[in-house]
């Protein structure tokens, strides 16, 4: 017998990434990839953007986590169509985890799907699902050295939202090295100064999100 | 020709593993495996042992990190002898990195190596280096639902950092609950609140710390 083994991971995932995107196409749903270290405020950004475009757009959401269900609990009490996925240990969502996961959604009535990756700056961001684009949050306590050090993240997000500046005073957070050094790496990153505690920066998302979401249902 | 296949990643580094804990018993080098998410205050817990306790042992330190020196270069101020592993992409370190590291230390004149893994709060926890015990870090503005969501860190940890307590009056940090979530995963796991910052709580670390080595050198 044949042994066949699969040797590159990322090209077989990106193939199952390719057909989510095709299924995406079809019905019109612009997919974010939403990405962070844990706790950085990826499901505040999410409850966020829904209670703000809720009335415009059909919004669903997955939530990827290596256990439990309580990101998807905060989503589903705002009546949003939610999907948890367990990796089970895995530290990031890969394409097959989002076509498992996506019969439990009414395809026909979605216009943007939300994928929360798991919390985490490293994997997270070699694994493509389907999105449309990348978005990324790097929350203030955590230091203005995250570019340098995980750089892959930022050169293949679209936007980077830098979270929990009601924080700035009182941590050491060097806004400007982050801004020059995510820059650096990625001429074309949209960035945003932001509080999802306070909403304070989050009309500048919501625009630039919503002319993404317009301009391709066009 | 026969294929070998490595079938069980983590079993092949387990025995190496063990070789790097053969050497270490040989010179009586007591390692700590140090975790986290990034920015959780790692290398400022790194900076402020070295200070507490470079007077009673000789210590050394192995930096991890995807890329970048930032972190070493840090600790190489403080006359530590410092290697940093640039992993090149890989979220974690492996035992195999640490045999690399290990010929640049005169490991004679070495009585604590402290390894501060990939900020990553998943993967580190999943492979030995050839350790005495894992420290991991949590810091306050990251929430008080990781234990429930990371589960495998603070299972394998003897120590837990809660960090940046500094910043409580400013974060949404559920402490009792963090404690006893920790508690409920792992119930030999020791608890210190600490900032990293003020040195506020750092006392009972270093205390616990000096007894472990001393137990183990003796």
């Amino acid at each position: 017998m044949k042994v066949t083994v699969v040797r590159n991971v990322l090209d077989a995932n990106d193939r199952i990434a390719e057909e989510n995107r095709k299924l995406f196409d079809q019905h019109k749903i612009f997919v974010i990839n939403l990405m962070s270290s844990p706790g950085a405020g990826k499901t505040s950004l999410v409850e966020q953007t829904i209670q703000a475009l809720k009335d415009k757009y059909r919004i669903a959401v997955i939530e990827g986590d290596i256990q439990d269900t309580y990101d998807a609990d905060r989503i589903a009490k705002l009546n949003i169509p939610v999907v948890q996925i367990n990796t089970g240990g895995a530290c990031h969502i890969d394409g097959n985890m989002i076509r498992e996961a996506l019969p439990a959604f009414d395809l026909s009535k979605t216009d943007l799907l939300i994928v929360e990756n798991v919390g985490n700056l490293v994997c997270p961001a070699e694994f493509k699902i389907g999105e449309n684009i990348k978005v990324m949050l790097l929350s203030t306590p955590e230091g203005a050295d995250k570019p340098a050090k995980y750089p892959l993240m930022f050169q293949e997000s679209s936007a980077l939202l830098i979270n929990k500046m009601d924080l700035l005073p009182y941590v050491n957070f060097d806004l400007e090295k982050a801004r020059r050094d995510s820059s650096a790496l990625n001429k074309n990153l949209k960035i945003f100064e932001v509080s999802c505690k306070t909403a304070d920066g989050l009309d500048g998302w919501m625009a630039w999100l919503t002319q993404r979401i317009d301009e391709f249902k066009k």
